[in-house]
This record gives structure tokens, C-alpha cells and sequence, in this order.
């Protein structure tokens, strides 16, 4: 029996309809939207309107700005590698934040040693850059700008529309990754500004291995696959069409049901944070008050290993993350948490609870009370808890 | 309806036990592979399976030498980029042939621009590179060389034991991409000798989207996507795990298939080639007559466009190409029969058929006649036809 998911930040279900389409696409045999008989012709017209559904659900002014990838991940490379490495005869400078996903900080190593110098910002206590830090930070060699959305462990949204209103008065690219905020917040890439925003299918309960790069009409930017092509010449390789009508179909329903999902989840947040106390003290909450993804809680429990209560809600039958499910296996403190001010205790008992549409208010009583039992247990034996 | 397929090069349809699995994986709804939760271990444990099952398809020593990708594409482009990133310090010289898929074309451009420098080798008139040819290429700053397996336009299959051979005993890298190959002709890389092989999944019927890149234990190579520590830390981002477990359905059935398979395409190959002139006089096969693939035959129909002739069988119900759907667009004469000496009159007259599973000998007939009538009415046309 599967738990009930309080991990969707790590996966996500796949929605009824989102299922159905792929089966269809499964049993249609679609032949390679590249090739120029009447059934690649066929495949190409499924592919676009993937990509026109895809483009509606980030208000991209035309569905060719939309680039499908294989995931978040790899969009994230592609913006960033991409950009540097276009745009290298102007500069080599890049500001970025101290909170980014490893997809964002790992790329920028990689260019380090290309010889790209990179000014990373700190955030404040609540986990946010301030957008006068990003002005501050620009060089005359300064090619892109790179700050996230929200934050995948703190669920914190980043102040981008006045980061964008700085890099276009400045003419540099501005990249957001974006993978836990489409779809699940409304996002607008013409009224925010940005060039590139990075996003991910399983956001929006489309199948996981499927993801999108938003790319500005006449933003600079090189591929990081190279080979036929595909993607309007920027992504080569055949197309992962089964899961890109997965990816369709759940931007279309994220379209439909943005509101009530939005609400839905702010509600089973609001319940779990204005519950919370009642059932445990001395805890941090690391999410924005106000600023945060509706679907996500940061909470820093005092004295024990969140990884302790992990395992001991596994055993209940809760699924519920530590951190980062792509860090699984490191033992060092999230960069995330340390960059908000925590000690490393305190990151170290951390759990990112994040909800989902499957969700509903009894799982979030179900999950309180077995955090409770779980906690006392760990307490009753941590040295540290009087 | 469906034409019947003389594309598959372009293009596999999905074995139906394929697409049980597929369907049975998204009906599953895995959570994440990376998650240390029971329901993240049961979707690692789905994910190891495939791995194994893709591991014995090309005997790797141990499943961890296989790294699952987005495609063929993307496994060549992390072989090629990656070791000349890890191990330009040795030295900046690439060794490959001028019959390459774009994908390593493309990713050798994208090195040159960035100091590398590339030899490409010609190949003789029947296709292949020369193995003395590589030797003599060699040079103390070589770091890879990187020559495939077997030719998607042509079929024809590469020496790769041989250039191995020399490749180990000067400690050299040897990269070969594997995409039209693998599954199809059985190849064992430690019996080979390579270093890296990329592949794909639709090639033995899996999902399209999704390939394998194979790393020997210890061959020094970066990740072309940074992030996380998805697949032993050597391609981050979240798996496509629905497509992975397709592909590992795909590879057992190869497996087991394989004869069967080989006897069966060999079989098609051979009728429509013993067949063909009593169809169709003054013609050139560009397939090699002992060294290629059982599936495809290279035919350059003189007098006439292969784009008219694959636009009238279209009409006709038959789906085949003129080269490689990668390409689809360009107006240029391939390089690959270029290379072989063709003129560019033949050239453009050339048409890739390549049978399928799915193919009987029925379909060779039915194509076959039809590919006379298509002929005979573009050559009465034709003023280069007397």
C-alpha cells in the first residue's frame, strides 16, 4: 500500500486525465514528429499542440519560445551553460543566489572552471534576495542573472518581477528556475519580465522525465544537446512524445483548475501551520509568511534528526522529505536552510512537508498526530531536549 | 490509418509488452527514485531492474556502468562534450570519421569552437573508416576517438573491435555511438572494447525519449547536466522512470528476441535487394554487402529526387525516408553519401528503407510495386532520364 504523499515536492501523481492521454499516445504509435510522411506529420501536429497548451500556462507570447527538455534539470542547464557560453564575447560574469537547487549551483561550477566568475547573493532571514543586492552585484561584464522562482525546500517566492525590471533596463538575461512554481502559482512570463524560466511536468501531475525551457524570442542562448534539428534547432533529439502529451494535457488541466488547486492547498497550509502548535512546541517555520508557494512548509524541529522522523513516519505510513530528494545521501546540512541563518542543528531537524491536490484535510489531522507520537519518541531519547 | 512502415529508422512502434509495462508504470504512479521513503525505495528498485536488463543487453560489466538518458542524442553529447571536458588537460585532440550522426558532428563543432581540434576520417567507397587510419591519426595530444558503431543512413557497420584494439593499447578513449546498433546486432562492449557507447530505446522497440549511455568503470568523463546525484551522480535530474521501465522491457525482449529478430529483417533485407532490379534498373546500393545492419538498405535511384519519391509512396500509404528525420528540413545533400563518393544527383535520389518487426513479406511486394509506379512516372518526367 502506498503512504499518503506529504512528499509531492519529490514526486507527484499523475492526474487521471494526464494518464488517460498517455495511454491514448501509448497506443497510437505515434512515428518521429521530424519525418515528413503523413504519420511524422501526424506526430508533429500532437507535438505542437502540447506545445501551444504548454505556452498558454506561462502566457509565452508564441508556443515556438517553448522548448521541451527532459526535466527541470536539464532546462536548467540549457539556460544557463547556454547562456554563458553564447554570450561569453561579452562578458563572463553571472549573479546568482545562495539558495539555488544544485542543478543552478553545480552548472555555475562547471562554468567556474571555463573561467566564468560568479557572484552568488545571500538572502535574509526569511530566505529572500533583495533585488538591490542584484543591482549592486552588476559589472559591465555581467551576462546573466539567475535566481529562482521558489525555493524547493522552503517553498519561498523570490522578488523576480523587480530583478527582471533591473536586468532589462541593464540589457542582461534574466534565467529563473522555475520548477516548483508553474503551475502551482500563476505565472506570467510576459508581466514578469523574465528571458528564461525553467519548469517541470511533474509540477503540474504530468509525468516525471519531462520538463520545459521558456526562451525569450532573440535571447541568445546555445543548446546543450547538439545534434539534429528538433525544438526549432534548440534541443536536439527525437522527442519524448508520450510524455510531452502527458505534459500538454496537465498544463491544460493546471490552466482549468489553477484556482481551486491554489486554494485547496493554501488551506491544507493554513490548517497544517495554524494546527501545528497545538500538537508540537519548539519548532521553526522556514517558509515566507506571506511570499511562499502555497503548497509547501519548511519546519525545523528542535533536538531531534529530521531524518529520524522521516524513517519513524515512513514506518506510519507518511511520506515525507528532509530536504532536496536530488541531495538524497549527503549527510552535509542544506545550503538552503544554512543561507536562512539556521544552525546546523536545527537544519539537520528539518522536514519539508509539501501537499497535493490528492491531499485532504484528514490527512493533514492523520499526519499531525502521527508527527506528535513520532517526536515524543525521538525527544523522550535526544540528549539535547530538557 | 497508419502507412505501412519502411521508416523505422525513423520511427519503431512500441512491442506490445512494452506497452503493458509502460502502462502498468503509470498506473503504479512511482514516486521519486531518489526518495528515501518506502515508496522512493520500490520506484529505485523498478528503476535497478531496467538497469540490469539494459546491462545484459550489452553484457556490461555491472548495471552502474549504464546511465539511463533522454535519448541517443543526449548520450552522445555527454560521451563526446564530457570527455573532452574531464580530460582536456591531457590534451585537446579528437579523432572521428565524416560519415557521423550531427549529434557528434554538432557536439565536435561546439568543441572546436572552444579550442579542441578535431580529424575527421574519410571513409572508403563502401563506407568504412580505416582502422590504420585512426592509428595514423593519432597523436600524444589525442584524448578521444569517437567513430559509431553503424551508419543510420546507410547501414553500414564501422570496425569498432579493430579501432578499439588500438585505442586500448595507446590508452585513448573510444566512444561509439551505438543508437541504430544496439538491440538489433548482438555487440557485447567488453568483447568490443569501448569505452563509452551511447544507445537508444526505440531502436528495439521502447519508448522513444529515452537511451543509455554506457560508461566503463573508470573512464574519466563530466556530466553534461549538473544537478543532482541521480544515476550514480553522472546525469542528474529525476528520472523518466515510465520510460526507463519500457526500455528495460524493450532490452529483455531484445534480448531474447535477438535471433529470431536478426533472421527475420536479414530475411526482408534480402528479398527486396534480390528483388529490386527486377523492379527498378539503374540504381546504386549504398548499403555495405557484408558489413551492415539486417534492417536498412541505402538505394539512390538515379534520374529522380528522393523527396518526390517519398512524397508519392506516402501518398501511396508507405512511410520511408530520405535520410536521417534529424535532418528534416535541410535542403543539402547528405554527408554521409557524399562521403561515399556520391554525386550530389545521386545523392538527392537516395532513399533509406528499413523494415521493421512489424514488416512481412507481403509489405517488401507491396512496396516494391508500388515503388514502380512511383519511378516509372518521375523519370517519364525527368529530363535527366533518357
Amino acid at each position: 500500500m502506498k503512504s499518503i504523499n506529504f512528499d509531492h515536492i519529490s514526486a507527484n501523481p499523475l492526474l487521471p486525465e494526464v494518464k488517460e492521454a498517455m495511454i491514448e499516445a501509448i497506443n497510437k504509435d505515434y512515428h518521429n514528429p521530424s519525418s515528413q510522411h503523413r504519420d511524422g506529420e501526424e506526430a508533429a501536429e500532437a507535438l505542437e499542440q502540447a506545445r501551444e497548451s504548454v505556452a498558454k500556462l506561462i502566457n509565452a507570447a508564441m508556443p515556438k519560445e517553448i522548448v521541451f527538455t527532459s526535466g527541470g534539470t536539464e532546462s536548467v542547464n540549457h539556460a544557463v551553460k547556454g547562456v554563458a557560453m553564447a554570450n561569453a564575447d561579452k562578458g563572463k560574469h553571472i549573479i546568482t543566489s545562495n539558495i539555488e537547487h544544485n542543478a543552478v549551483i553545480r552548472s555555475l561550477r562547471r562554468l567556474k572552471s571555463a573561467g566564468f566568475r560568479v557572484t552568488s547573493l545571500s538572502v535574509d532571514e526569511n530566505g529572500r534576495v533583495d533585488p538591490k543586492d542584484v543591482a549592486e552585484a552588476i559589472t559591465d561584464k555581467t551576462i546573466l542573472v539567475s535566481i529562482m522562482h521558489s525555493n524547493n525546500e522552503t517553498g519561498t517566492i523570490q522578488p523576480v518581477e523587480e530583478i527582471a525590471k533591473i536586468t532589462r533596463e541593464k540589457k542582461i538575461i534574466f534565467h529563473s528556475d522555475a520548477v516548483d512554481s508553474v503551475g502551482v502559482v500563476p505565472l506570467n512570463v510576459q508581466e514578469i519580465g523574465v528571458d528564461l524560466l525553467s519548469f517541470a511536468s511533474n509540477t503540474i501531475y504530468g509525468p516525471v522525465g519531462v520538463g520545459g525551457l521558456y526562451i525569450r524570442r532573440g535571447t541568445r542562448v546555445f543548446p546543450l544537446i547538439d545534434g539534429g534539428v528538433q525544438e526549432n534547432n534548440k534541443r536536439a533529439g527525437a522527442e519524448n512524445l508520450i510524455g510531452i502529451i502527458g505534459m500538454g494535457k496537465a498544463a491544460e488541466l493546471a490552466v482549468r483548475d489553477m484556482d481551486s488547486r491554489y486554494h485547496h492547498l493554501k488551506n491544507l497550509k493554513q490548517k497544517f501551520l495554524g494546527e501545528l502548535p497545538d500538537f508540537i512546541d519548539e519548532c521553526i517555520i522556514n517558509t515566507h509568511p506571506q511570499h511562499s508557494l502555497p503548497n509547501l512548509v519548511s519546519v525545523s524541529i528542535q533536538y531531534i534528526e529530521g531524518e529520524s522522523v522521516m524513517l519513524m513516519l515512513d514506518d506510519d505510513g507518511m511520506a515525507v522529505s528532509t530536504r532536496s530528494a536530488c541531495a538524497t545521501g549527503s549527510l552535509r546540512a542544506s545550503h538552503v536552510l544554512l543561507s536562512l541563518g539556521l544552525s546546523h542543528a536545527d537544519a539537520q531537524g528539518t522536514l519539508v512537508v509539501s501537499f497535493g491536490a490528492d491531499n485532504t484535510e484528514a490527512d493533514v489531522t492523520a499526519f499531525l498526530t502521527s508527527l506528535k507520537n513520532v517526536v515524543t519518541t525521538l525527544r523522550e531519547i535526544s540528549p539535547l531536549y530538557k
